[in-house]
């Protein structure tokens, strides 16, 4: 049975690493600050004092952290996971960044002999503690073959996209259409109460033909019961938009509507609400429109 | 059993009065250009001279017309319905209009004792020939009880969302769905593609998560078989948009979003794909990033 390691114990590290001691994998782990670590080592786990020293007691190690740098100096840095590369060794990243530093951290890895599979995932924290999260994965198929059992262990779909890269390049998509419906989602609800219409009629209306989609399956129930925590928070959402509009740039893709929807998300944060929900973008649109949507 | 009156014979309302017919109901036809009158007298219907001479005859009325000048013409104009108001008539417009118009020909209705419901409908052509469309019905909820039959002929999905107009508020809400969907599908697609990864293996890592919606699931195969033919058409949907922005300006709701989209939908007319489906606004996004989609 392979041994895992998991760096990054957050909202969504912890319950994917705890996932993968349930199914009983070996699992040794590190994170920046101690709690989530103490949690774990009671539950089976065992700690490491850095990067390095989960690498080199593994099969595989797992990144799971905030944004790119951090991947890049956790896998490539001093005392990272390039210092405890041994052979059999495979890197995976469930983190969120830049398809370019994806890029440059597998072919680093490669340099040491260490395949790297760039695996973000989607389906928010309540995914994370049921794993039936979805996974996108770029890099080696080999290697995929290998963590495929630890990947079942945390997600319920699980699509290899292409090479080095591509997992990244599906999350940006992913939350290109995510962050579209959100928005529209908190258009259409204050639009319909504005109008003089019954908003949670007007949801159960259109869910069923082709405005059907996830999130106003989702989303408008917890905003009509007055829940804006996450869920997914916006700070997250901003920091992926900017990954999207990085990444759009890059590639020479003009990005009309996401651009928009990025410039909204960043009013989002600017009006303190960066820890709700993504959802809770409905928020800014309530501010817009001098309307606040009525708690039935 | 209700005699049923239908106006305006294009490409919903043809296959929707044909599923009436098909239903049993005896049916009443008019309409501006005299082809698909014939075809479905050939089918059973009967022609009339004039809205007011359909209405004469019938105990239901529908009209499905282009936009709201047409709909107030031929329910409120001279040989309109309003001039074959009968006792135990109720109006039935199944076009996507102004809520306000919708609204103001109903109270001009209801002064002649005319019962009326706004009924617009979502599912696109395909949806109108299967008689599986998403209907959102505003106005009487006795004359919705009397009408009901001849809708279940018509549609799958069947929701009083409130009074006069909050039929046409839902569709409102329905198209800033969708248009955001349509341009995210667009802006996604473009980018996999262009940053190197597949956008088919894109969309099948994506569409069982969070960006889960009728969109991905139905437009994208017809997109890479290199069909872009209507569908829903694109004027059409360009001119939903602007009844979405007309209501949101008229009820004081600043739409961020949906402007932006409805811009990319103007700029898809006026490159002259104005007649294919919604979903080819990606040939928008195609000419800003200079990238086709490939067929693969």
């Amino acid at each position: 049975m392979l041994k895992v390691g998991y760096i990054g114990l957050g909202l969504m590290g912890k319950p994917m690493a705890r996932n993968i001691l349930k199914a009983g994998f070996p699992l040794v782990v590190h994170n920046r600050s101690r709690a989530a670590v103490d949690e774990l080592v009671a539950e089976g786990a065992t700690a490491a004092s850095s990067p390095a020293d989960v690498a080199a007691q593994v099969d595989v190690v797992f990144t799971n952290l905030p944004d790119s740098p951090d991947v890049a100096l956790v896998a490539l840095g001093e005392d990272g996971i390039i210092a405890g590369a041994h052979e059999g060794l495979i890197f995976v990243d469930n983190s969120t960044i830049k398809p370019a530093t994806a890029r440059h951290i597998a072919a680093q890895l490669a340099g040491k002999g260490v395949p790297s599979l760039d695996a973000p995932v989607s389906g928010g924290d309540v995914g994370a503690q049921q794993g039936t999260l979805t996974i996108m994965v770029g890099g080696p198929a080999e290697a995929l073959e290998t963590v495929m059992p630890v990947f079942r262990a945390m997600g319920k779909s699980i699509t290899r996209v292409g090479d080095a890269g591509a997992g990244q390049i599906a999350k940006v998509c992913n939350q290109i259409m995510v962050a579209a419906q959100m928005v529209a989602t908190g258009e259409l609800l204050i639009l319909a109460q504005k109008a003089g219409a019954d908003p949670q009629k007007v949801v159960q209306a259109i869910k069923g033909g082709a405005a059907q989609c996830w999130t106003l399956d989702v989303k408008p129930p917890r905003l009509f019961a007055g829940e804006r925590g996450p869920g997914f928070k916006a700070y997250m959402q901003a920091k992926d938009l900017n990954i999207v509009l990085d990444t759009a740039r890059e590639y020479g893709v003009p990005l009309p509507a996401t651009s928009g929807n990025a410039q909204l998300f960043s009013a989002m944060l600017q009006m303190g609400m960066g820890d709700l929900d993504n959802s809770a973008v409905i928020g800014v649109i309530e501010a817009l429109a001098n309307e606040k949507l009525n708690i039935p």
